[in-house]
């Protein structure tokens, strides 16, 4: 392992603070204990380095010695290979714990964000697009998450990376209000944002961004 | 490694097929030269014992011995750690492979099957979400993937399960003429699918749903 350095936005606008995605980084090298420093990068003037590091643009993405590595679940699978409390060390352990980092990306949040983009654009014409994409998330991803979370504390069989994603996919449609109807999803937000670590990563990441308003306002 | 059994559904109906995602992991199975069987579950009649390997009632899972892995891209993740042939051996190969499995489905997937129920749907309104969708996918995806992809040929140092995955993705915008912008896309497209494992895992499933036709027609 070499140093580790997340790199995020120096700034963003109101809105999306408490919720950018260094928020999982940060979470998950406070959970291993990591050192890491935090760098920025600008958020309305992105150029070739940026790109270079992040081909969408976006943040975050970490850099472990030589390494540079974007999209929060490749950097949290990363994380998870090195350190014992973020992943489970057994075979089985581990191949939950990949499958539901996999599972929250790409089938709980590819449902929850074109809905949230619905709620976010607070347009609320009763569309059949809108509606499609409400009951695809309710019908076939939340209702089944209740019933995984009903019965589990976490996702594999201790507390790991997945639990860090999924929770914080969660957590944007609980700000929506799209978690009313379930109770073992909201208890597990609660649970894992209750958590020190998340706590701190997300006091720090609001830190970060309200100091630049210091700076250039 | 244990046997390695691929379940997909018996039978779907024919818009998807050529598209059902077990298609990935056919493709990866051909490349690494792995034997594996097919198994088939009721498309029609999803039981409890459906919903124990995969949570939201979908196809594919693996089974490999006594794991039991469902999403696509956890699938590929395992296969590639099972092959040389689908990843590179070298830190920095695993590490682009790794994040372009999770950028296939979460950055560009994430993008394009919104835009792909828009227009599955036939609703041709221009309506302010539709052109949210729309503009999401072209200028904040594929127009970077374009950069992407005019460099290189493949994702990693050389062609892996990241491939595999991007391509199939990609091959799904290009089916509602997503791609008529992006040359190095589509050339992207053709080069993966030109591979005899793609005709050859395509070729199967096809012949998989039809043979499922002569079944119950």
């Amino acid at each position: 392992m070499g140093d580790l350095t997340l790199f995020t936005y120096d700034w963003v606008p109101e809105p999306p603070r408490g919720f950018v995605r260094d928020l999982r980084v940060r979470w998950a090298l406070e959970e291993a204990g990591l050192p890491y420093r935090v760098a920025s990068v600008p958020f309305k003037d992105r150029g070739p380095e940026h790109f270079a590091h992040q081909p969408f643009g976006q943040v975050p993405w970490l850099t472990d010695g030589d390494l540079s590595i974007f999209e929060s679940g490749a950097i949290l699978l990363h994380l998870g290979e090195l350190s014992d409390t973020l992943m489970p060390t057994d075979v089985q352990g581990q191949s939950d714990t990949k499958e539901w980092l996999f599972a929250s990306l790409a089938s709980v949040e590819a449902a929850s964000q074109p809905w949230s983009f619905f709620k976010f654009s607070g347009d609320t014409d009763e569309t059949p697009m809108r509606k499609f994409f409400d009951g695809f998330l309710h019908q076939h991803r939340l209702k089944h998450m209740e019933t995984v979370l009903a019965e589990r504390e976490w996702l594999a069989a201790s507390f790991s990376v997945a639990d860090i994603l999924m929770a914080d996919v969660l957590r944007l449609v609980d700000r929506f209000d799209g978690l009313a109807g379930y109770p073992a999803c909201r208890d597990y937000v609660a649970r894992a944002t209750a958590r020190p670590c998340f706590v701190k990563a997300h006091a720090d990441q609001l830190a970060h961004f309200a100091a630049a308003d210091g700076r250039t306002g």
